[in-house]
C-alpha cells in the first residue's frame, strides 16, 4: 500500500502489480504522455542526468497546465541500452523524483525495456478543470497573451551548444536545463482563456497550432514579445541573432499562450501576462516588427 | 468531441490537444503502460505491420485482465526512425485499432517522437474491480491454476525463425502473432483468487514473480501443464524440445495464472482451468515431473 500526497489520489497498489490502482478526486480526468529520447530531445553532453529527469516530467506538468489542470499519477516506461550506466539512470530518477514532489506527483510505477537507446515515454494524469480549455476556441477579436518571457531556453542551449560562458549565459542555462512549468497561471486561464497551449515547439509555431485548431488568424507583433533578459543580454552580441527571433521561435519554454476574449485584457495583464497579438479572421500566422530576413527560417511563418 | 464506446468513459476531448479528458464510470482506475520495440519485443522477419499492432496493444489489455480490470482509454506514444515506411505504419494502426475496437477501448491520443528505431509505448486505462488482486496475496495451502494451454506462441516463433512450415505450424503462429487477452477470466478471478498474474515471460518465471511477491514457494508438476496442442504437435517432432518445456517456458501466452484458495479448486475447474501446482511455504519455484536437463535453461528455476 502506497499513499499518495495530500488531496491527491491514493494510490491503492502501484509499484510491482501488472497494474497500478489509483483512486482520483473526480471521474473526469486528464491524461497526457511525451516522449524524451535522447539524441532527439535531449543531449548528455549538454543536460546532467538530474536535469534531465526534471525536464522529462516537465514537459507532461506543462501539458497539464495547457489544459488548466491538476497533475496527479506518473507512470514512466523506459528504454535502456545496455550500456547505460547506473549512476546516470540514478541521477536521472533523482531529478525526475525532484519534480514530482516540487509538483505533488505520484510516480505509481512503470515499465522498464532493453533497447539501443535511452529515451522516457511518461504518462501523467490530472484532475480536469470544471470548463475544458482546448486549442480550437480562439475568436477572431481575441487579444493573444503569454505568461513569463522568452528566449531564454534557446539561448541557454546555444550557449551550451557553443561553449559561450560567463555572463548571463547560466541563467539563460538554467532556463534551458530547469524549466518551470505553468501549472497555476494554467489554472487560472482555464476558465477565462477561450484556447491555451503550452510553449514547447516556439511561441509563432504554438501560435500557428491555435490558428489551425480554432480556424482563425493569428496576428502577432515581434516588438511585443517579453524577451527573458538573458536572451535579450546574449542575443545580439554573443550569439549574433536578434531577441525578437529567439523569443519568437525557443523551444522547451513551457509558458502558456492564451487566446482571451478582450474585455480580459486588464485582468491577464494584471496577472503578469503580456500582449503579443490580436485573433483575426483568416488563416495562418503573420508576424510584424521584425527588421530583417532571419537566418534560421524564422520568416518562414509569415 | 468524440464518443467513447457503449458503457465507456465518455472521451471529451481527444486527439489534438495537450490532454485528452476522459469520464471514467468510477473514481477507481487501473493504470498501465507497456513498450514494445523493433528489434527486443517484435522482428519485422516474423511479424506483419497489423500482427505488431494488435500484439502491442494485447499486451497492455493482458495487464488489465490480471488486475480483473474493464479496459477503457488508450494513449498512444510511437518512437519513428526517418526510414519508417508509411504502409507499415498504417498497418501497425489498422492492426492496433482493430485490437482496440474488439475489447472496447478508445484511443484517446498520443505522441510522435523522431528515433532511430521503431517503439511504441502504450498507456492502458481500465476501470478496477470492486476488489483489488494483486501479486502478494497467493499463500500456503492455494492451489496454482492456469486459463487455457500454453507453449503455442514460443513454438510457432521457433517455427518462424528456423522457416518451418505445414500441418500445425500455422496454428502456433497464430497464436504467436494474434495473442487473446483473458479479460473476462480476470474480472471472474478477481474476486476469488488470492493472487493472479499474467503470463508474458513464462509459466515458470511468473509463477517465481507470485512466490516472489507473496513469501511462498509454489511447487508445480511439468506434467500438469496444459500443452497448447499445437506445441504438442510439434515439439519433438519437429522443434526438438519436449513440451512441458514448451509450456513452461513459453512467453506472450497471455494466459493468467492464479493462486486460488483450495477450496475454490471445483469452481476453478468448472470454468476451464488447469491445475498445475500447489502453494507451499518457503520461497522461490520447484518444478517436478521433467524427464531429463533442459538445454534452454529451463532448469534453472528448479
Amino acid at each position: 500500500m502506497v499513499s499518495g500526497q495530500k488531496a491527491g489520489p491514493v494510490l491503492v497498489k502501484g509499484i510491482g502489480d501488472d497494474c497500478a490502482t489509483i483512486i482520483s478526486r473526480s471521474k473526469r480526468q486528464l491524461l497526457t504522455v511525451d516522449a524524451f529520447v535522447e539524441g532527439v530531445h535531449f543531449n548528455r553532453r549538454w543536460t546532467s542526468a538530474r536535469d534531465a529527469g526534471w525536464k522529462a516530467l516537465v514537459a507532461n506538468l506543462s501539458d497539464i497546465a495547457a489544459a488548466g489542470g491538476r497533475p496527479r499519477v506518473a507512470l514512466i516506461s523506459l528504454e535502456l541500452p545496455p550500456s547505460m550506466e547506473i549512476s546516470w539512470l540514478k541521477g536521472f530518477y533523482s531529478g525526475l523524483l525532484a519534480c514530482a514532489r516540487r509538483y505533488g506527483v505520484a510516480v505509481a510505477g512503470g515499465n522498464i525495456s532493453r533497447s539501443t537507446h535511452f529515451a522516457s515515454h511518461i504518462t501523467l494524469t490530472g484532475d480536469a478543470p470544471k470548463s475544458i480549455v482546448g486549442r480550437s476556441g480562439a475568436r477572431s477579436g481575441d487579444v493573444l497573451a503569454v505568461t513569463g518571457s522568452l528566449g531564454g531556453s534557446l539561448a541557454g542551449l546555444m550557449c551550451l551548444k557553443k561553449g559561450i560562458k560567463g555572463g548571463a549565459v547560466s541563467s539563460a542555462i538554467a532556463r534551458h536545463n530547469r524549466p518551470v512549468p505553468r501549472l497555476k497561471d494554467g489554472r487560472m486561464l482555464a476558465g477565462v482563456a477561450h484556447a491555451l497551449i503550452d510553449i514547447s515547439d516556439g511561441l509563432v509555431h504554438e501560435a500557428g497550432l491555435l490558428a489551425d485548431a480554432s480556424g482563425v488568424r493569428m496576428v502577432m507583433d515581434a516588438g511585443m514579445f517579453p524577451v527573458h533578459p538573458a536572451a535579450k543580454a546574449l542575443a545580439k552580441t554573443r550569439l549574433r541573432i536578434c531577441q525578437e527571433e529567439l523569443a519568437g521561435t525557443s523551444g522547451e519554454e513551457y509558458e502558456l499562450l492564451a487566446a482571451v476574449p478582450r474585455n480580459k485584457t486588464a485582468w491577464a495583464l494584471k496577472r503578469g501576462m503580456k500582449v503579443v497579438g490580436l485573433v483575426a479572421k483568416g488563416k495562418g500566422v503573420l508576424v510584424t516588427g521584425l527588421r530583417k530576413k532571419s537566418p534560421t527560417g524564422f520568416n518562414h511563418f509569415r
